[in-house]
């Protein structure tokens, strides 16, 4: 039972305890951790802690590195602890001497939060991306279904007609203001705690406008003691953006697994994106939109995962905080593939023609009726009225026709406007000036 | 057992079970009510749907109800269902037929849609406010004792010397990233859902352009479906934009119950704001702040049961989206009570000069001597070994001075960027706009 | 801003920010708390520290009491801080000094601990109650409805036969589960933990094992610390178990609302227990099965808001325990008027008949078939080719008989095995212990 | 941007979206795999669906595959989707035929469950053996350090005399109390879904009492629909089992980093047990304890992830199930670890004597000398006023010794019942009825 008498060594057990899987998820860290060397060290060249020379075989080589990190070439060797004492490692074998200088004036612990800012800065600007283009597929297929009506429900029930184009494009909305929280995590992210130390700063001078600059980051970290604290806050602001995403995809997925259910029967994907059965001919598991679901659930529930794991820590830095990558780092390619291919999806799908055929659908017209007796200047109560009886006589026989005109209802969808506030929300990020800084720094 | 069997009223039960607390909620909307209704009328009258007269006399009597609500005179009967019917029921009551036709073109949906909005913006602005009481009052106390120092912690094990300058300016940066996830939330709540009806639109020809300049929101949820899927999304993000503000108080306040607690012993509030007993004079239990981290690590628990409750709803209105007012809505109270009692606490917070003093204290500078002994030009491997051998021979004797000069240190707090950074965040709310229109709504 | 600035009462608002709603809650706790005194007088008496006179007075006064909460006659005066105080002051007020001395050995702090052991296991044997009520109208459908048919459904999709009889059963077994993590809670509950004090016990020789037998708990919290460790996982334990039932019925009621949908159409309900429209009479809204739903998911999430509200805080009683009561306490209501009417509901709830025969399920029924020649001795892919053919063909013509005979099965319920186990678990709680025990305290 | 632009094969990468890290996962339900399908072929043999010959094949290769996965030779093929497709093929590699066969009358949903609900019970006594080795350990330090006083704390404020005996004591008995949630996981985890197909039943009739027998389950998931509900269900109950255990560790490893701080100094451990400096000779972080508290608290998290991914699910097999295992599986090594890990550090824990007489701790005994003079027969108030009277003139001087000897109090530990107490839930697992089963299967 006990470990000493598992014939275990103690010391691997407490290291590997430790250590945990943190090497594999460092490896992720890898290119923002070369960046904040190149930052860091012309900072310490001009503040007079590195000289010229020793400046020149650093920069050079830890060039090197991340074209070898990008080349997929890096590994962090099973004797080496992280990826900062890796690249640390790499660079004294290479030029020597000069390698273990960039050490100064910096902290692990800083170190470990500059590589986190870069890194989620890098993530999101991907998540970006990757929603960008599930927006633009669903904005088109809501321009090109926008006339084929749907049963639209409350409470479950058949109740207003809908469109398709209402359907599509009220998730291309939902990702507008997801966006809104992703760039709130952006904006905590773009902020520079390097120099921080262990949290409490440095009798260096150190000037850490230099390196806020060189990372093309926003603006500070200022308070040393704050940017420690950043570490686990960024993370849950992060995740809460991502749970946002999520949300809508899980939502959307959970709509797709009903319309295409045979009771339901609005849409459908061809055989070989879906999984089913030579004796069961009727039936498509919607495999990937149940996994997209699944997924973005999980994420939902990463944010109070975080919280859990800070919550009432007192000041200061604490290893808990190292656990926090474990599920965090996997989410961003989680997500990613969720946006991916649910935009892949999308370019395969089949709806429905004439849905509203079906007399079980009749009712859905009965408040537009009413509506347009309205407008013909009959009184309410009077349509309603007229309409109940129709309905209880079975004469009611609907036009199945929809003449909505006011903004964002079925013929007037305002896509445009919905494109705009996309523009809008993506011109406040600001991608350009990071990706600006970060190409000079390595060039 | 059976409810049939306990003479109770079946539909009575069936009732109460549906109201559930959603009166004393609503109450909580009656301002946002009226304010949707004024707008909303205002649109009716200039479509053609509500005559002169009727406009005149509904404005006239919305007004008058609205100044009863803010009197504290209004009240939603036992016999009316809610605020919406209560307003209805009050207007038709006093005005006659021109007040049933105010709900012309809405659906109850949408009333509550935007109401919520409303409510929203209101509670968000107040917490703003609060924040920026507390924001002061940390900066103004990181000022006032910027040079008293205090043990700084890593992994709770004294490390590095820090100062109360540091650790109050550090909360107040804080605030500052909280606020961003705040002005998110802002942004998805200031944008108007009036014209949404029951989820799927209406054939009136709304002008729901006119509704949001009228009630100052920024932008329209344009899509109709989306509109109606902003319900418990805009909760779920106002939620936690407030559970990062909550995290942020939640880690001051167990800061809080360590440094007062003899052990550490580094601060102090009066007798009167604390709990004690006569028999047990040391004791002053921080009661307050007990309660500040319980109340903020509730809210910090709130996001997650909104996902919980709204999680794999397919499209479309729910009941289930009633009971999400019960914890979000007292919710707001609580974290302005907190943030205010917070602020008023730290009015009285004593600090305990020269803690460093105590040579349990001594090796927190050995950093200190090495980094100057370094910055004289001694090779760091040197200066290290030096004071290693100083330490271990008991000769060891700190200056116990700081001079820490860079960005975000003790010497160098750089608290007018923080400020800086706290103006800029807020001046993107533009609180002031909507103020404007809801004063011209009500004039 | 400020409130001193408000011209409020700074004490009276430090006062209600630590009184929060606790009266409120505090009712709730009214019987346990004069039981838990009624037990421990007696127990003073018996080691010395209460007259016999004093005992008499104590205790036919609190009994008066206890009578006057059952009553519906007792309140929490504005003035006084808790349910605790309340009846000591009645007490005093009634009997004189006698009533004082009911405090000796013992602390807010345990007479707490123990008045929420006795509220818990109240509180829990009502939701076995509820719960074994709906359990047999479950099974009661399930008898009554086993032959008729419906389909089972796979990733959503229609996949195999299956039965009313099955689909009511499978959720009695469900309930059978949860009744498990409750009788957990029960057993963790049903431990006392009155004389531990302030959570390090007394100098008193107090008789913990007379208060145990006396309120009829079936173990000591032994541990004085552990006793106070109890608050907060207790109260975690036993939402853990409630969510496990809730889990159940928000599960069912998905089913209802899927199943009462107009596209499926399996059940319905008498038009007085839905919400519907009179111009759209196909709609029957299912607002009680939806916020059962929400009820329930927000039972769910409750666990982890106490967990939240616990976690890292280290030993000893603190003050965020008191807020553990604001959700808890009213969820017991909650899910218990949850258990009930959805009971209720059931009582009148419709299905369909024939659903089978609608062409769209007659895949359903080719597992089916081929199993049926494998066991006429066709070998497995030979059938199944066969049968592939004839529905590529349309000649495959299902004769929608099921025969399946194993345990658990359409043909085969066992809902007597279901029964059993449900006994079973019922006997473990041991409720009769407790009511005696209770009985003879108050007799 | 797009997935197809990006030369990846479409395929690939749905199948690699779909398949996710499933076979790492599913390497753990190997032995649980070969389990199953060796009762399943003696089930089918008996009702005359397998030849004697076929099942003698079968069940020699099964154990050879069973050897070899204890082995640590299993694989599953990068070309295999999960664990029953890699089983299944090496049978039909090796044994020709016959191993085809296996899957009659079961369907991968039934395998799959029944995989789930052996590998949880395995996983689950190992967690009982790791908290019985840990439970011991706490005991037994209880006792050696029975008589050594610390202070208590109420509200983190120095309150009343403790002692290392209750520390530890409380901490082992709050692990009995955790193990009545894991007994309850155990229940439900021990009972056998096989024979419940994709969740609809069989045709084919199938004697699931004797697989329940062989496979050592103490009862059936009788109705199919319920066994095939319990997925996702027993994982959560599983994990909140799970999270109670890592709720007192955590808790624990809490009170370890704030004993261990310079300002309380209560405690220590070798410095190869801990990380340090050597300019900083007295830090001696405790980054075993802090990732033990963070461990657990992610773990505590956990259930709400299951309920998360699983909430709002209609009956019925979802994809979305398959990852659950995701978080889930990994948690067992990771608690288990730090059950462990745990226990050996507390082989090297080293008890500072003599705490209490430091003066601050001198008003910890105010209580004590006031309820003392009471027992000699003094009033109450009077011996209350007497002692306020000599702590306000400082010449209060406390005996700081402690008399207490009531049940779970500092003088009477009651160590002996909280070992009978473990004792007695210990047995209600029935460990070795299962092993008895398993060992005739395999034998």
């Amino acid at each position: 039972m006990k470990i000493w008498q598992k014939n275990i060594d103690v010391d691997a057990f407490v290291e590997s305890f430790t250590v945990g899987n943190d090497r594999e998820m460092d490896l992720k860290l890898a290119e923002a951790d070369v960046l904040g060397s190149l930052a860091h060290t012309r900072m310490l060249n001009h503040i007079g802690l590195l000289t010229n020379e020793d400046l020149m075989a650093v920069q050079a080589e830890l060039k090197t590195i991340y074209a070898e990190i990008q080349g997929g070439m890096f590994q962090i060797e099973d004797s080496v602890e992280d990826v900062h004492s890796q690249v640390e490692m790499m660079l004294t074998q290479r030029i020597g001497e000069a390698g273990k200088k960039i050490h100064s004036g910096r902290s692990r612990n800083d170190q470990v939060l500059v590589d986190l800012k870069l890194y989620f800065r890098a993530e999101i600007q991907r998540l970006f991306a990757s929603t960008e283009n599930l927006f633009n597929r669903l904005l088109s297929l809501s321009k090109e279904h926008q006339h084929v009506l749907m049963p639209g429900y409350t409470h479950l029930q058949i109740a207003m007609p809908s469109s398709f184009g209402l359907w599509f494009g009220a998730y291309a909305e939902s990702l507008v203001d997801d966006l809104h929280l992703l760039k709130a995590a952006w904006t905590v992210s773009n902020k520079n705690p390097l120099g921080s130390a262990a949290g409490y700063g440095s009798s260096f001078p150190l000037n850490r406008t230099m390196t806020t600059e060189l990372l093309g980051f926003e603006d500070l970290n200022y308070n040393v003691v704050y940017a420690q604290m950043g570490r686990g806050k960024t993370e849950r602001i992060v995740a809460q953006a991502m749970s946002s995403v999520a949300a809508t995809l899980a939502k959307f997925a959970m709509d797709i697994t009903l319309y295409i259910n045979q009771n339901f029967g609005f849409i459908s994907f061809p055989a070989h994106l879906t999984t089913g059965s030579s004796i069961m001919p009727h039936k498509k598991n919607p495999d990937v939109f149940e996994l997209i679901r699944s997924r973005c659930n999980k994420i939902q529930a990463l944010p109070n995962e975080i919280a859990m794991m800070t919550t009432n820590l007192p000041m200061g830095y604490h290893r808990d905080l190292q656990l926090l990558k474990e599920n965090l780092f996997p989410a961003f390619d989680s997500l990613n593939d969720c946006l991916e291919i649910a935009a892949f999806m999308l370019e395969h799908i089949s709806i429905k023609d004439n849905i509203l055929a079906d007399p079980k659908y009749d009712y859905l017209f009965s408040v537009e009726v009413v509506n347009n007796e309205v407008l013909k200047g009959i009184p309410f109560r009077e349509a309603y009225k007229n309409i109940g009886l129709a309905i209880e006589e079975g004469t009611f026989k609907p036009a199945k026709e929809v003449q909505h005109t006011h903004e964002g209802s079925i013929g007037n969808l305002c896509n445009d406007h919905i494109e705009r506030m996309f523009e809008e929300v993506k011109a406040q990020f600001g991608f350009e000036k990071v990706e600006r800084a970060l190409d000079a720094l390595l060039s």
